[in-house]
């Protein structure tokens, strides 16, 4: 799906399912970590007013996308607890810094463009799956309702990360495609790590 | 005007329209560390779904306002740069850090809930004077609008700011109310301090 080269183990959704409330304060915490990184991207680099405003674009949305988590929780009397430690995004913050430069496709801004799109790919595609898994389940209806909603954003926010990054290296969208693929490979090398580490675990995260 | 103590001296708004630019760009910024500080705010105190409610809605609207001014620089061929260094809002917290603590009202969220309730009385103040020296001004038109519509924004974020502080100081109103009026005074004494600093600059900041 998207750009990722390792497809999630089936039994995640499965695993999610078993805490849904955990599932949800984790996806709360993701919106909110995601806006903050919009606003964060487009504080330093403010240069190019169309990225800032696609950036701040996608921000607000974030934050939209947290109130409904937020107000689902709510709903569910849970309260959100404080964010958990994101060993995913952190693991793919260093793989991107490892991978070789070979020119503007590796400027510190078109990478965290790159990081941005490959979270956004891998969240759309656990949402399908949480999506696929509660279909026929009507105690889940309302997640249901919210993770159909928020693939399709997902996927869009994903084709605007990859867009502001061939934007940001100056056009060069062959060299970001392919500097996006090598980072691909270590998203999926991270996913494979991180599941085989929650194995068996009475709940799943977001990304873990 | 709101809490403020020390009212902005009057040759402020002239030194800013002087370089409108400058001002606008300063201004930009402020809403992005607006947004950016309700966003923190909300993640770190996450147990209290309304307040992160308030939060979020407070930085959804901060982005808007953000959005609003880019999109002035832009209309006047203005790049954003960089953010200045900020020493208003780091002296008012460190204000509001050296403030003896007296019970909850002097809690860390309350501390910088209060922070953000000046920054926004000080704004409120700034705007008013700005939309004020710019009335009969039509070549600052659209500023004047901006500026006109931002501070009653500005006052609606203060109130907000306050009674989320009293919130969560467990509704003590009153203490909070006698906090902010001894941070009131600090903030007075920083906005003194800084505009002795300021005076005779070709160009003014939005705090400075």
């Amino acid at each position: 799906m998207l750009c990722l080269k390792v497809p999630t183990d089936a039994a995640w959704a499965e695993q999610a399912l078993r805490d849904v409330d955990a599932v949800l304060a984790d996806h709360a915490h993701c919106e909110m970590k995601a806006a903050s990184n919009a606003l964060s991207l487009a504080t330093r680099h403010p240069g190019d007013a169309e990225v800032a405003r696609a950036l701040t674009d996608l921000a607000r949305e974030e934050i939209e996308h947290f109130q409904r988590v937020l107000a689902l929780l709510v709903e569910r009397h849970v309260a959100l607890g404080p964010p958990p430690v994101d060993a995913y995004a952190s693991e793919l913050r260093r793989a991107v810094h490892e991978l070789p430069r070979e020119g503007t496709e590796g400027a510190p801004l078109v990478d965290r463009l790159l990081v941005g799109a490959l979270i956004e790919a891998r969240s759309c595609e656990r949402f399908k799956l949480l999506a696929e898994a509660t279909a026929a389940r009507p105690e889940h209806a309302a997640a249901h309702a919210l993770w159909t909603d928020l693939l399709a954003s997902e996927a869009r926010h994903y084709r605007t990360f990859v867009d502001l990054a061939a934007r940001a290296a100056g056009g060069d969208r062959r060299g970001v495609l392919g500097r996006l693929d090598r980072l691909a490979q270590a998203e999926g090398a991270i996913v494979l790590a991180l599941a085989r580490e929650s194995a068996g675990a009475s709940r799943a995260t977001m990304h873990g």
